[in-house]
């Protein structure tokens, strides 16, 4: 029985109630919450996890970490370390992407170590056995396609991105869209040319009931992808997004109706002024779907500090709605990220999802703010430092340009306001 | 004549020509904004740049930089080091905060050095002073603190922040208010303990004729101080904050009514879901004023990161018509910045800026995007490391990761999306 199907039937589960527990609510309600699919708990049958979480309304935001090696650094210890960090510095799920190595070794240790839901993309596995090993994205078959995603579900992994809704007529409204930067999702990309090179139909599309049977199975949840995901500010918005996301909504229904959990991919690339927008349509058209947002970056000038420009688009659509933030390095775009960029990609992400659920007025977000100002006005560095979301960096930072008097910090000294009184701070 | 005055009397001065260009706008449009309060030209009678800028209305959203001594690290190279770090890193004006060491040659080295228009506070000359030299602030006198303005003004300082409104009324308001966190502005501080110690008036308010005199006489912008902004997302839009906000919006009626610049400071910590708000009300009380905002943070607990904090702040602040952006560093709320943090709070709080600026639709901000994005798709690094906001950063984290096929990145290599083709990319 998947979480869904024993939501509708009134059961709350273990996982229910230990992500109820660590949310702060009542586990009645996040079982309410998943009965209508708004929510869901990525948790296969064949996995415990330390640190299970649910995703949807009414919940924490939570933040994903993409790890994995690629063909040219595919070093399973350094992913390993990765993940090690991105679980550190507090991410809630992490995304195994490789592409180079041993993919099923590598998957199997990732598995084994995380203590939080694992995701992966099993066109990778697929597409890039069919290039390293025969030459080309046409040898791939579409029961391998299938196939791929059997494996993955039996390994334990608990959400699986399919990219279902590139299908002939979305490609078709692609071509007739004058897009800057085409298609920037690489297991779209594997499909969309694969369809070309062979002249069928996407298979995660036209052989749905059989995805969702092995969904079903082992409670993998499907994260449908967003293989029209605008990779650039100027494509957002735009038809194939659009169209695809249509597709989404109606294969989201017809996952649920089959009592499998499902949530939907967003973009991308996103203006500043088109972020709330887009998070309004995902909930209106997907009946709620939990939306499962790739930053997004509000422009494309910043590789090198796209943690910033996602965290400023993530903020924005997790308080619109957005109930899942994949987090992005400062490396993306430029390169495959080393460990401190996992960590800085996964604290930007957070601070992201903690300032929207401020917005959201998520329990217990706020009490956070309160609890580090009332130290801050009391001059507790000791206990300001420890509320920090990372209270090594900052107790780095203070220790750099150490005051002259323990009670200030270097930069106002005895000119603190919170010393000098008289600055209407609420008596205690 | 100020600018203002010179653009009401139809007037297009050097500097309002060489800002339009640099704007790519026409002169006679940004001399009508002007004219009308919307914008100001912060530009000393007595100092010349080499990069003046307008901030306000239809323009490109501007950044601040604060740089200057503390009682614990008051060292004069140090502080020119970040002031060229600053620029170097696309700040368009700083603001000397000095509060350690010898003040007015601190000042007069940093007017010497600057390529863009420089801000002080003149209230941290007076209330250092008092402090440091006599041991109270009650120290100070009402002619030292009219002074030390007139002081700044004949040195060439662009714009100076006036906290006219920390009235006997607005204190007593803020007494009213069960405030997490108090005053947080130092110079609102300053002048409300001295307001209690000596029972006088603040001077600021009282002798406003006679700022705007001084004002008028030297073309210094009057940029008017928040002292009540919140310190604490918990105190945000509280009654002090909008009392003040209202004594403000008269006082900046009687500066445009004299001829004198005058532009209004806003918060501070601001929850995300109240930042577009606190904009449109400022918009409306001050009449469309230039808003002048240090961050906003949208949330506590992130000191370390809050430049990114302040980045989502600002980037939200911006979109909503806030025209000027004061960074925020790492450094924030744990000590003195250095020049490191100094270069990333400009780049973060450009970021928030141009991402803004794509969503005012400000001319070219969009083209910069789609000149990277265009770049992008066509596998020219060189072309898109020299377009990133920070070509050097950009180039380094490439390096770090080598592809090895230089057509591509180390994350995707020979999967490349632009590469595999069939991915939809608009054809040249």
């Amino acid at each position: 029985m998947t979480q869904l199907e024993a939501a509708r039937k009134g059961q709350i589960t273990d996982e229910m109630r230990r992500v109820a527990a660590a949310e702060g609510i009542e586990p009645e309600r996040l079982r309410a919450t998943i009965a209508e699919g708004k929510a869901v708990v990525p948790a296969n049958v064949h996995r415990s996890r330390k640190r299970p979480c649910a995703i949807g309304a009414g919940l924490r935001t939570k933040v994903n970490a993409n790890i994995g090696t690629s063909g040219d650094y595919a070093d399973l210890a350094a992913e390993l370390a990765k993940l090690q960090a991105a679980e550190a510095a507090g991410t809630d799920t992490v995304m195994d992407l490789s592409t180079g190595g041993d993919l099923k070794a590598i998957r199997k240790a990732v598995l084994e170590r995380a203590s939080v839901p694992v995701g992966t993309v099993p066109i990778y596995d697929v597409g890039t056995r069919a290039v390293r090993d025969q030459g080309s994205l046409a040898a791939m078959k579409a029961d391998d396609i299938l196939g791929a995603v059997r494996e993955h579900a039996e390994q334990g992994v608990d959400f699986v991105t399919v990219h279902c809704g590139v299908t002939r007529e979305v490609v078709q409204t692609l071509l007739n869209t004058r897009r800057m930067c085409g298609m920037v999702s690489r297991g779209g990309t594997f499909l969309a040319r694969w369809m070309r090179q062979t002249g069928q139909e996407n298979p995660l599309y036209e052989r749905f009931d059989e995805l969702l049977d092995i969904a079903r199975e082992h409670d993998v949840t499907l994260s449908l992808g967003d293989g029209m995901r605008p990779g650039a500010i100027e494509d957002a918005f735009d038809a194939p997004q659009v169209h695809e996301l249509m597709v989404l909504a109606e294969l989201a229904e017809r996952a649920r109706a089959a009592g499998v959990q499902v949530m939907i991919e967003g973009p991308g690339h996103v203006p500043l002024h088109q972020v709330e927008a887009q998070v309004r349509l995902e909930k209106e058209l997907c009946k709620g779907a939990p939306f499962y947002v790739l930053g997004p970056v509000v422009t494309d000038i910043a590789p090198g500090y796209d943690h910033i420009t996602s965290a400023i688009g993530g903020a924005l659509a997790a308080a619109a709605g957005a109930d899942f933030l994949c987090y992005v390095t400062p490396a993306e775009h430029l390169g495959l990220p080393d460990v401190e960029q996992v960590r800085q990609g996964v604290i930007a992400a957070r601070i992201a999802a903690h300032a929207a659920d401020i917005a959201k007025g998520v329990a217990g977000a706020r009490e956070r703010d309160r609890e580090i100002s009332l130290l801050r006005r009391r001059r507790d560095w000791e206990g300001q430092l420890a509320h920090c979301i990372d209270p090594e960096l900052a107790r780095t930072l203070r220790e750099k340009v150490k005051p002259s008097d323990e009670e200030t910090c270097s930069m106002c000294g005895e000119l603190c306001v919170f010393k000098l009184a008289d600055n209407g701070s609420q008596q205690e």
